[in-house]
């Protein structure tokens, strides 16, 4: 060993000891003759003093930042403590060093305030990665790994690693293959999550199931997605959709406790999707604050239900609120003194690219009890008040109203209710709130190919009560215009999301596990028997064998990680991530591979 | 929830309790009007009766073997207990069931002593998951991942995860490598090991670091090896071998205890290289007993060192033994009275193409202390002693003595010595003893290309005497013949295996953590300067910033499991397994791609 202890573990009781440390020289300032030099390792900083008897080695052998170092010396109390840092009392004066190590100067500082732009830190990860905030993620990811895995073991489950190299099934997202060398040919594919696995260990009686594991996406990347991704993957037999919001509850809360020290000990909230898409615009709301959505006017969301008339705005000759398909309208609280420049700012906020709006109507509810809106000389003040009153807003707030499509205006008004509460200091970083959303529709409507797609997976059960709607019908959509009114666009899955501050952090479902209704879901989504067969055929042949009922869920690790963790980014949380070309910048890859390689694979570029 | 209770945890102290249980159908035995059930789940087997007012509903609804019941009813005490269940006390007294999906016949039996052959239960290995026998084995792996986790958790070890998409540098074993759509033309590579990663984290600094990974290598499967293939991968830094020696011994004891319940309390045995090549024939002797090889005769083993010249056994006119380059002899205890039908049967096992010998000499040490041998032609009594002497030979012993080129003898000798070992009942199932193997040479003579390959892998350090014999010496081999002449046959790495039982079940090695000596090891290795630049710049280039001294192992997690779990095959200790041709065949994978995935890949076919 090269050290007796760590930088981070002296303290007052070790003082006259002798020590031997090792680590990396963080910062060296020379007195005259003394030198202190700060070294760093995993578990802390540790403040080093070489006194005059070492000048001229020190003259002959240098130190730089980043050197590897390793010293032999005695600990004494520091003159002047530091109360920051655990070693803050102490320090070691030196009798002898080596240089184990020597360090070129790094291409950006290793501090937390570092002056690497991101490309650069990329490429030099190595270097990122000992950054104290980079540290500071890795560890929480590991306390979130390790307090799952001590709760699921505590409740039975058992971790059981499934294969990597599987059966491309393309079914939603595209597979990343692998050319099989001995199967000429052939294709292994990587797996977008280990889902037919986990069903076929409850089929094979496991009873409870769960693996921290690596999935695979071949998706053009969006801002903050991986190739590959973390999944907290877990499965139960002989249980109903209650059974796994319990017991999943408790995973995150045990989670809050163990990485967080939070107890969560209230119930999380439910709520249906229809629900969260007409309260909040979204089906993964933030309910750390209300401000919810008032519909003042709107055609459908699903099934065909008109959910408000427009009764309040319509007909007052204001064409664009008469013109649109949906109104919606927050009320953003203590904003009613807003100056002109404030509310053409957030018009324009609303008319920016990604919100994609006309604009933006507003009613400021004074105080004294009046009104004033951009909409004056269409609405009296009593009908202002009514609107006003509608949106739930109280003397001093100030009512946002957006007009439009459907789709685009719900979009647009959670994504100004999210703004609006970010700056309302509504969302704060240090306060978590869980939801659970329920009651999703089975099925979404593809209009290109006049089908049903899963919402959720091919796997995921309709709600009990729809067992029947689902068996008992046809689905092939005679008449594409007249979708919503098919009995299969009002089926509800028997499915769950969890929520934590706007982000879904996990889904999962009650599965299909008799053969008859995983074929009719098999054919509803335009499969023939054939295709099914030569897809899921694994699948089907197990649920002829005493498939139990079960059901579970996934959560995205990295996702998790970073929402505990206070950042927006999962790349952060990942030692080695992609950039969103796919690539690991450090590694340079992908890379081309040499002509044996093909050879061997026998395969061949075919490039456009 | 679908049960009150599992099928495992009902006693006498339920009695009278109502209880609903569920799970799976094992036996059904009818008596008359009354039935009884045996019901299965993870956690056991409980017993239900059924009575005679359930007879008709029965009748309805007939059950089968593996249909999936829910049951609920009264605990009630058996009148004739079992004694071998947990639940042997107890039974069911049924108040209704329901059949929550019925089964097939399965296509064989689920029991221990199956009726199913190898590829059927492989076909169906959602049914062989569900007997026992296996399933034992999957909570033995469970359980020994486990405490891996805490023991390295607790010795401050963090699980930090690797990239599965990485970029493909062939140096040893085949890559599997995956198309990038995102970068036409590009490959990923599937990680061999995280070597390079977990270097990297320790360059980082992350001291301790520990993963239990999947890894992938595309070889010609040799029986019992797969594709796909799980590690306990694990680096430290400021360490030298002792102190991962001290810190993985109690990493295996730790599984011994928690898995097994076995107190390992003495020190692991320690043995170089060599002598294990000489007194055990192999690099991973199995020392649950000794039957050592004594060497009566050698050309070298490494460093043209002759150990052994022949004096008591050339001359004699022998001429098996005159010409042979190696002689090699072990002593079979108590074998002395063997029949010349199974000196004969001894005679053809080492004459198998496996073994590959010419013949077997025998020396019989009779109780009496007479010698009789096969070759008692060419040699007198006294001599006979001698040699069976220098075998080690006590009366009542066969000494077995075999001769021809130098490897092949060593490895028939050794395989002899296992297989008396065998069945001499001297390889105990339930006897565990481990072993360090060290002092490995750091080079193997690659005698197509005149040039060295690293044993371990290129990363792997010299011995730190040896480290100067490396940077000083060129590596090119001016004259093939007397390779072993050069000072690189002489450098010994700083290596270890741990071996278990005769199985190598894990090793490692202290890295090299300085550009120059990792340099000098690739231009060793024949790669060019542009050729370790494009290969492993990254880590070249890490190794610039103040690489920290530092060494790991990894263990073969699948092996480690079979051998705990008396097993010789790593697949039965794998949920999902590969055949010998690396398919599943219950997915049938791997499997032909659309065609839309080639063009998306920009990739064809090409096949010979």
């Amino acid at each position: 060993m090269y050290r007796t202890h760590t930088c981070g573990e002296l303290s007052i009781n070790q003082v006259n000891e002798p020590v031997t440390l090792a680590g990396w020289v963080q910062t060296i300032r020379k007195f005259g003759a003394i030198t202190f030099v700060d070294l760093r390792d995993r578990y802390g900083i540790t403040q080093l003093l070489f006194g005059e008897d070492l000048n001229a080695t020190l003259d002959a052998n240098p130190l730089g930042r980043e050197y590897v170092l390793q010293v032999s010396g005695k600990v004494q109390e520091r003159s002047n403590k530091n109360a920051n840092i655990a070693t803050g009392d102490i320090e070691i004066i030196v009798n002898s060093f080596k240089i184990l190590n020597k360090s070129a100067v790094p291409p950006f500082t290793i501090q937390d305030d570092t002056d690497g732009g991101d490309d650069l830190r990329m490429k030099y990860r190595f270097l990122d990665l000992r950054r104290n905030a980079v540290k500071k993620n890795l560890e929480l990811r590991y306390a979130v790994g390790r307090s799952a895995r001590n709760y699921l073991h505590e409740n039975n489950f058992m971790d059981i690693e499934t294969p990597f190299l599987i059966r491309s099934t393309p079914e939603g997202a595209r597979d990343f293959v692998v050319p099989s060398r001995m199967n000429a040919g052939q294709f292994y594919a990587l797996p977008q999550s280990p889902q037919t696995f986990k069903q076929l260990l409850m089929v094979s009686g496991y009873d409870r199931y769960y693996q921290i594991v690596k999935c695979f996406r071949d998706e053009d990347l969006r801002a903050d997605r991986q190739p590959e991704f973390t999944q907290i993957d877990c499965e139960m037999s002989f249980v109903e959709q209650e059974d796994i919001l319990n017991m999943f509850e408790g995973l995150i809360k045990r989670i809050f406790k163990d990485v967080k020290n939070i107890d969560y000990t209230e119930q999380v909230e439910r709520m249906t999707w229809e629900d969260a898409m007409w309260q909040y615009g979204n089906d993964k709301p933030d309910i750390r604050f209300g401000m919810k959505l008032a519909n003042l006017k709107s055609a459908f969301l699903t099934g065909g239900k008109i959910a408000a008339t427009g009764a309040l705005i319509n007909g007052a000759g204001f064409g664009v609120f008469d013109n649109a398909e949906t109104v919606l309208a927050i009320a953003a609280p203590g904003c009613s003194e807003y100056t002109r420049k404030q509310t053409d700012e957030l018009t324009e906020w609303v008319k920016r690219p990604q919100i994609g709006m006309q604009g933006l109507v507003y009613i400021k509810c004074n105080a004294d009890g009046t009104y004033k809106s951009s909409v004056d000389k269409f609405y009296p003040e009593e009908k202002l008040k009514a609107i006003a009153d509608a949106a739930g807003a109280k003397a001093g707030d100030l009512v946002l109203i957006l007009a439009g499509r459907e789709e685009r205006t719900r979009k647009a008004t959670s994504e100004l209710r999210l703004e609006m509460g970010k700056r309302l200091g509504m969302r704060k970083e240090d306060e978590f709130k869980l939801l659970w959303v329920m009651d999703f529709p089975l099925f979404e409507y593809a209009e290109e190919e006049n089908r049903w797609v899963a919402r959720h997976h091919p796997f995921t059960s309709p709600k009990p009560d729809h067992i029947n709607v689902m068996i008992n019908n046809n689905p092939v959509i005679e008449n594409a215009e007249k979708y919503l009114e098919h009995p299969y666009s009002e089926i509800k899955a028997n499915a769950y999301d969890m929520v934590l501050n706007g982000n879904e952090i996990g889904g999962g479902s009650i599965r299909i596990f008799q053969r008859p209704l995983q074929e009719k879901m098999f054919a509803a989504l335009g499969m023939s028997e054939e295709e099914a067969l030569h897809k899921f055929g694994f699948l089907l042949g197990a649920f002829e064998y005493g498939a139990p009922p079960h059901g579970g869920i996934a959560f995205g690790f990295d996702r998790l990680c970073s929402i505990l963790g206070g950042s927006e980014s999962i790349r952060d949380f990942i030692a080695f991530p992609k950039n969103n070309s796919g690539r690991d910048v450090m590694l340079d890859a992908p890379a081309s591979i040499d002509a044996k390689q093909f050879d061997e694979l026998q395969i061949k570029l075919d490039l456009k």
